[in-house]
């Protein structure tokens, strides 16, 4: 656990230096806006333990698979967003000593990150081991305004040092990325070039025609006055930069402003890749620190304003809350449908930069709640654009006529995870892409999702799944053998109850789905049949897997069964396990962690949660009794379900606690591993478990619901959810809950069950 | 499938160059002693598809595990018998053509194996691209004599060339171990000399102490005249040789012996390896190819004596059961308990050279049958000393109190196999070792060992199966979760019945060798009980697991399970596969494996052979009908097992068909995978099908059985057994069984449970 962070409603901040946390720090303090990211590595050469990261979205690196090797079906290639060329450096050099945190006395030290602004600070002073004495304040954001910009102001100041100051701003193209296999360097230098119009790196990867290419320019100010005199041009073959000297004496300050421009041939043709990074680079120094810095905050308010959540009285959690939903829209601004959130975003290495179901279990309703629609309408594009794929995924393993099995993990919609166990058997990751079709369309209203691209989707999935059932002549039933579920602590089981629901629930929506368009589309059903070739005999097996699907069940307790033989495990509770043994996944062997009744994150719960219409409040209770006392929560998906159920049958204290705990994985840093890299796509866990959670929203026959309650550590919170075509402000006290409807002509809801009806602008209070 | 080759009751026989099936014959041709042993590659260069590798048995090569990394308790290295240098190279030129059968014509061609006295002997024709026409000549022998030594005669005859040939025999050290992660070429050379007393290059093997010299010398003759003259020193730095020219006309005869020695620090001092390996090779030369191949012939004649089995009328079963008994007995002399039985010997790299529990399941029962008891002993006393290793290796996956784990696959006691289903869920294989330690009492008589080695190994077995268990509260009964049993189609499941029933046994024979000891021999006995502190506790824990251990049955038709839940799957036969798709592993993902209800090999089936005193025929047949037919025999480990039982139940035919599936696995190719290398450790289990199945051997209650039976392709069969003090011949017709005591005064023994008695050297016939 990390506690050497202060609270702070707007801001992160780290006060004194803290060396033996620096990974920490760097993956906490990141920098991203949507389209290029980066670690919080100092811009100065650091020579301790630090983890360089800059990555930019949309670039693969397709690296060797070395596991799995003799299981057929296994992808080849592993994909991962590589580390990009480092664009943030800056070198200073101070005569015949160079400015290194890990070797100077640190004297003072603050970091900030202001949320409210996008931008990070850090002030400190420092004193070399031949005693000059210096203080530098360097503030840095990558633009939300223009997305290919990083904007780096680093200011010097002498205390005690006379003498020559050399600011070395560069751009390094030699990075290594830690976890790849195959190569560890994954750029291809094609030309690096120092010019009157700015240096540059133009690269490309390895065994790939991607190109980026990396231009900056700066400016340098003593005092308050520009240094123009011709600095030192630094070429080398993979490593581009100035040196730009200048004397000082105490109490002066240099101050150089560094422009970067990343760009890519993601979006700017190859020909022109050079020219357009060098003139933007160019444009920028132009516009200069201030103009950019204006628009850059101006995005922030814009994006606060939009989806601000307020927490009064509970300035951690306020904090935390801030910080979940700053990181996740740092990492995805919904501008092209061929991007996605990454698990880390641009934080680290760790999964490589691809895709998850995370991204429907969590980021998909975050995102139709918060933003406009057309930012998670881009989510469901990536996994339409990417079906063939998954039926040509699933045809490797043996499925035919157009099944779809989508990947566990993914940068272009191949496979690319290579544990069998989760490559092959974790299918339940196709239920929740039918589930967040089915919610995009009950939260938007927008059925022609459905027959323009959602349905193609849903009878491919469908396809799987009737393929990939088998009748147990035993048991008289449909049955799913040889799954892993979403709790990964179990592999290789039958009967997972989650994914044998998740299974019955897709083919339900697909029926469903089918029968809407063939009634009110007739035309584009028509079309759509002809394309997919669907048979009568599927129709009918479909309807008989959605009758006679076996599940695991404990009648006497009424309990949902984990998976089939779950009840034969020693029943204990997690907090019979030693802590210093914690988490598991650390201290425990793989056989020890399977054959406990430890879980991860739990699959009944899970599936209570999604699918919360067809539980009664007796049925969650007896199963969060049952399964929350074995859940480790390993997993960031787990916490914010767990807190969304605690809240629904009434027991606060618990949700807050896990609220807590799912928003604060990071900052406090639950499971230990905050270096690697942040838990982005979980973050919009903790907004759910504020909404769906304590507001108790629910959408029930199209219809919103809230259930207001407030932990009692809050005196109040506040948060908007856009519904259909309206956008509501919502704020909850321990005695009332206040709309405002924001956008939208009039709306009608319901609180406790009570039908109101909201008229634009108009605030309305009741109590609860 | 192949069938290039020539049946022939002596030998294996190639006639007619098969380019297509070089691999294949590289591992079919192989040759070995015991110690250092080589795929049958070409001597001379061969620039098509081919596989080199020589092996030295017990050099290790750590290298690099790349899979499984982030489960705890996995290894961190994989360990494997590195390629050694090529000691077998000679290379031919005839001016400007050097010889390589890729590129010349081969106009005749004979490979023959010879196993009666274990030479590889080679006669071809060919023709150079410049029309030049030699016949050569090579034989090849790894002297059984001196187990130093490889020793090759290579003879060039002129059809119609005239000029010089020169011939180069070298060592080469610069060699690829193909399946390598960490390094492809395993070996550091320390130094390479062509010295007066012979060419030789000392290697060490990377990041190990463990260092290896190869010195060779030769002799050349020109038709029957010695060649004298000074070679060309050939002395690079990872290769060294001789080349020596000589001109010949055609109806002219070169002959080159080369005589090369292969030393390592695990028989000589660092300090006097070069020397030792430079005397050997002076040495042999100096005996010379006559007198070597004599002692190495005398060798074969004894083991034959000792072990040959003979079948009459049908000579593709009389080849097979020699070629297995054969490539064992080069495999494993059992003269040094440090080494053990490599699945596939010295014939490839696959399974890295290291031992697997295949040993105790079938080469431990052929080694104490066949050959003289301290060569079984050997196999069971690298266990026993790995204890103290198989002890650390249960501490890394968290068990304690000097509970033993054995690795599955290891080279010195350390598990060096990474997918968590097989290491930490194959633990099965901690009762073979268990059965091998009471199979050598049973046979032997030895019941010292017991009290010497094998009770401590037991009791550290006993005390890990009673950390492993648990108590079902639902089943009332002590189960075992999550295990992989032998058949590895199956992974992570609960409660395999093979495994239940090992476990059972280990912890029966355990509590019924501490009872033995503790009356026969209490002094040792208690000094045991210091040594491994056992409390009274752990005994009783023992007997209730035997008392109330669950196993899976299907009451209804008299059958053992394989595991919970598997009357779940869609019962099918191995004969609805498209046999296009078999073996099913190099075509199915494996999920879909998973989830079928085929067999690699039958777990039930094993368990009923391996305790067959505890089954009645009934049971067996009603087993073996309910999953021979789902058994896919993938596992070389399997078909013997089913002959045994067929043979049992008097079903013949089908005996006979897996008789032979198992016997001629390699020379046939059934899994299409023979190029890798040969299947040495169940070649043990045709022996065992003929002598156990056929003539129904058996041993209840310390005394021998027979209950003889012949395959009706079959006139009559031969071989021999050990049994306590007595080796016995034995010979069967369709008519009759005749006995022949060949060593001992005296043995009593039943045929068909009536009791007989033998006289030494005095033939017996009775009537079957």
């Amino acid at each position: 656990m990390n506690n050497y962070l202060q609270t702070d409603e707007w801001n992160i901040i780290e006060e004194g230096f803290h060396a033996d946390k620096q990974c920490a720090s760097e993956s906490i303090f990141s920098l991203a806006n949507g389209q290029i990211g980066q670690r919080a590595n100092f811009e100065e050469t650091y020579s301790s333990d630090s983890m360089q990261g800059s990555y930019a979205a949309g670039i693969t690196f397709w690296d060797e698979t070395v596991v799995g090797w003799w299981k057929n079906g296994l992808p080849h290639h592993y994909s991962c967003t590589p580390n990009s060329p480092n664009w943030s450096g800056i070198r200073v050099r101070l005569i015949d000593e160079e400015i290194d945190m890990a070797q100077w006395e640190v004297d003072a030290f603050r970091r900030e990150l202001h949320m409210r602004t996008g931008i990070l600070e850090r002030t400190c002073q420092i004193t070399s081991p031949k005693d000059k004495t210096v203080q530098v304040q360097v503030e840095r954001f990558n633009s939300m305004d223009e997305q290919n910009l990083c904007i780096i102001k680093y200011q010097i100041t002498s205390v005690n040092y006379k003498g020559k100051v050399s600011l070395i701003p560069f751009i390094d193209g030699d990075v290594t990325h830690e976890s790849a296999n195959l190569s560890k360097k994954p750029w291809n230098i094609i030309k690096s070039e120092v010019s009157n119009n700015g240096a540059y790196i133009w690269t490309q990867i390895k065994r790939e025609t991607t190109q980026m290419c990396c231009a900056c320019q700066y400016q340098l100010f003593k005092n308050e006055k520009e240094i123009t005199k011709g600095p030192i041009k630094i070429e080398k073959d993979k490593l581009v930069g100035y040196s730009i000297g200048e004397e000082i004496k105490p109490g002066e300050t240099l101050t150089l402003y560094k422009y970067t421009t990343i760009e890519s041939t993601l979006y700017i043709d190859r020909n022109l890749l050079v020219t357009e990074a060098l003139k933007n680079a160019q444009k920028a120094k132009e516009k200069g620190w201030l103009q950019l810095k204006e628009a850059h905050k101006q995005q922030w308010t814009r994006i606060w304003d939009e989806c601000d959540v307020t927490i009064e009285g509970d300035a951690k959690a306020q904090q935390a809350i801030r910080y979940n939903i700053f990181q996740l829209l740092q990492t995805y601004q919904g501008k092209d449908p061929r991007l996605n959130i990454a698990a880390k975003g641009f934080t680290g290495e760790k999964y490589g930069g691809n895709t998850y179901w995370n991204t429907e279990l969590c980021c998909v309703p975050f995102m139709l709640l918060s933003v406009p629609f057309p930012i998670a309408k881009n989510l469901l594009l990536y996994r339409y654009h990417q079906l063939g794929k998954a039926i040509k995924n699933a045809e490797l393993l043996g499925f035919t006529k157009g099944a779809a099995l989508y990947p566990m993990v993914t940068a272009n919609g191949e496979e690319c995870h290579n544990e069998w166990e989760i490559t092959f058997e974790e299918i339940h990751r196709n239920s929740i892409i039918v589930y967040a079709i089915d919610q995009y369309v009950r939260y938007t209203g927008d059925h022609s999702y459905v027959v323009d691209y959602g349905l193609e989707v849903m009878i491919a999935i469908a396809r799987f799944w009737q393929q990939r059932v088998s009748f147990s002549t035993i048991k008289n039933k449909y049955v799913l053998l040889g799954v892993t579920g979403p709790n990964e602590y179990e592999n290789n089981v039958n009967n997972n109850w989650y994914t044998n629901y998740g299974c019955v629930q897709c083919l339900k929506l697909t029926l469903h789905y089918l029968q809407e368009v063939a009634e009110q589309r007739p035309t584009e059903w028509a079309n759509l049949m002809d394309k997919v070739q669907l048979q009568e005999k599927e129709i009918q097996d479909w309807q008989a897997i959605v009758e006679d699907m076996y599940f695991p069940v404990d009648q006497e307790r009424d309990l949902f069964l984990q998976e089939d033989g779950y009840l034969d495990k020693e029943l204990k509770s997690v907090e019979e396990i030693n802590p210093k043994e914690r988490p598991i996944n650390q201290y425990w062997s793989w056989d020890r962690i399977l054959r406990s009744c430890f879980i991860k994150q739990s699959d009944v719960l899970l599936g209570i949660y999604l699918y919360y219409t067809n539980f009664s409040e007796e049925q969650i209770k007896n199963n969060f009794h049952f399964y929350e006392p074995k859940t480790l929560h390993e997993s960031s998906l787990s916490p914010f379900v767990h807190a969304i159920l605690a809240a629904r049958i009434g027991e606060l204290e618990k949700a807050y606690s896990l609220f807590m705990q799912s928003t604060r994985i990071d900052l406090d840093d639950y499971n230990n591993e905050v270096e690697q890299g942040l838990h982005i796509t979980s973050m919009a866990g903790g907004w759910l478990a504020i909404v769906e959670g304590f507001a108790g929203m629910t959408v029930k026959k199209d219809q919103l619901h809230f259930h207001p309650q407030i932990p009692k550590e809050w005196r109040a919170y506040s948060f908007r959810v856009n519904f259909m075509k309206n956008k509501l402000f919502i704020r909850i006290t321990d005695k009332s809950i206040s709309f405002r409807l924001e956008e939208g002509e009039q709306a009608t809801l319901y609180v406790n069950k009570k039908k109101i009806t909201l008229i634009y602008q108009k605030a309305l209070t009741l109590k609860i």
